[in-house]
């Protein structure tokens, strides 16, 4: 059996990569990122940089090695772990990862961040397919602790996810690969409603936005659809709720709207995204969120203790 | 123009009743509960002094006096706001509605609760319907800030809405009735994928659940899902967003499930359920969710100050 995990390598230095190399390091890791574009390296170092700050306000200090490399060869040697976060196409990432596998020690557990494809279809070309697996992270995934694991040995699906709990995620195993694994379909379903709200005039963007964020997602930051509405039930928990509103989901769930994205419905979203955003902008936003991610983190903490 | 509110009516003083009688009370408010049965008074007292101590908790620390009848009539005596908790039922609810009306002062604002039924079916018999809309909290109301809002004339439904945002709610103002309103909607649409994930096997009920609190649903209780993908756009924004993935956003509504509730997928979920609560009672896990929601509400309050 391999000893602990201690050395990661990053494929990829964008948002995503930079983000789990700030996390890997932080938890004392040492991380070597890869990226084929030289001019790459200063954004991934100012994301780190800042990443590493957020983490460090979590009481994560740790201070792994960071290398950085345009050559694939040298950031793969000695990784025991390696999680590639290339371009979303099929061709591209399936030759990738034959590459990777390639040039990386034989028992290093080579995980994908994709979110888009399946497994079966990238793994297709890797010598030695069992060790390579999906682990899609949610953005950013050094706050946001969700990752979706998809494999075929669950020796190597079992490592991978005691890799991502030492780290402060929560991992979670598919049984099967889904399009879209689980998060993704959950929230583009949800999407095509608020969507459909707007096609219908139901009300502006920034206040289906607000419904969400004020109501039932103030809730799932907690405890997962199912869960709510056991609680939802009454002394009869979830089997009261099926029992009792069981046919009324149904006939809500035909009802559901199927909306267009033509340009009306794409135009009535921007523009009342700018009004919700109010002038501020997207670093701006995206500052806001972390913060308010960070704010929600040490909460539930202070809860699950 | 009628003076601030300052008496609330309960109509049905179960749990969505107490629970705004505790928020009103904690703002100070004096408000007057009616139950036409005399034995859910205690019922009613127990709740709303374990809300007001989780109110206390957040500071509102407001002492309006609260009764109880049995009369309606004596309930709705001086009553400039009503806010009715009847049972979910068309004919039930349209019935009390009229007779609330009749029995209010001529300027009263009443507001009903309802979740499953749309405004027009509900105030047809009333006497004046312009002055009875829809206000629709979230479980539990103390707590959840969100109030969707359904009326036909403007001033009303404004003061509503002035009502509620004096009491920390954040009411949206929906443009046209809907069933399901808004939030409801948004909820079933996911509910409905997340049971097509337990009916493939794709993960176990609690996977799924955790997949949702610890990924989307931690991002949604600070942003709706427009300014979600507005942030996950990348410099070009939503319309960055739509442009590039709405094609993929349409596909993946294309491939979404539509499982069934038979007895075998009610009974794999109620099973997963039991699993995911692991022996912990309804009481529990609802104090569990008070407690979380109470520090996610602080921790928005002191990212949003």
């Amino acid at each position: 059996m391999p000893g602990p995990i201690t050395q990661l390598a990053i494929v990829g230095s964008g948002m995503i990569g930079a983000s789990w190399a700030a996390l890997a390091s932080a938890h004392g890791l040492a991380v070597s990122a890869y990226d084929p574009a030289a001019k790459a390296e200063p954004k991934f170092r100012a994301y780190v940089t800042r990443a590493k700050g957020q983490l460090a306000e979590l009481g994560l200090t740790g201070q792994g090695e960071i290398r950085f490399s345009t050559d694939l060869a040298s950031a793969l040697a000695g990784a025991q772990f390696v999680q590639e976060n290339g371009p979303e196409n099929e061709a591209v990432k399936r030759g990738l990862l034959r590459e990777i596998q390639r040039a990386s020690p034989p028992d290093a557990i080579i995980a994908s961040s994709t979110s888009a494809l399946v497994r079966s279809a990238i793994v297709a070309d890797c010598p030695e397919p069992r060790r390579v697996i999906v682990a899609h992270p949610f953005n950013p995934p050094h706050l946001v602790p969700l990752v979706e694991l998809v494999g075929e040995d669950r020796e190597v699906v079992e490592t991978a996810a005691a890799y991502y709990r030492a780290q402060g995620r929560r991992p979670v195993i598919m049984n099967k690969e889904m399009p879209g694994h689980i998060a993704n379909r959950l929230a583009s379903a949800l999407y095509q409603e608020a969507v459909y709200l707007v096609e219908q005039g139901v009300a502006s963007v920034a206040d289906i936005d607000a419904a969400l964020c004020n109501g039932p997602g103030l809730r799932w930051a907690l405890m997962g659809p199912h869960m709510t509405y056991h609680l939802g039930g009454g002394a009869g928990g979830i089997a009261g709720y099926l029992a009792h509103l069981g046919p009324s989901q149904l006939k809500r769930w035909e009802s559901l709207g199927k909306p267009s994205l033509d340009e009306g419905v794409r135009q009535a979203i921007i523009d009342g995204v700018a009004e919700e955003a109010a002038g501020r902008s997207i670093p701006e936003l995206e500052a806001r969120r972390d913060d308010g991610l960070m704010a929600l983190l040490k909460a539930r903490k202070l809860v699950s203790e």
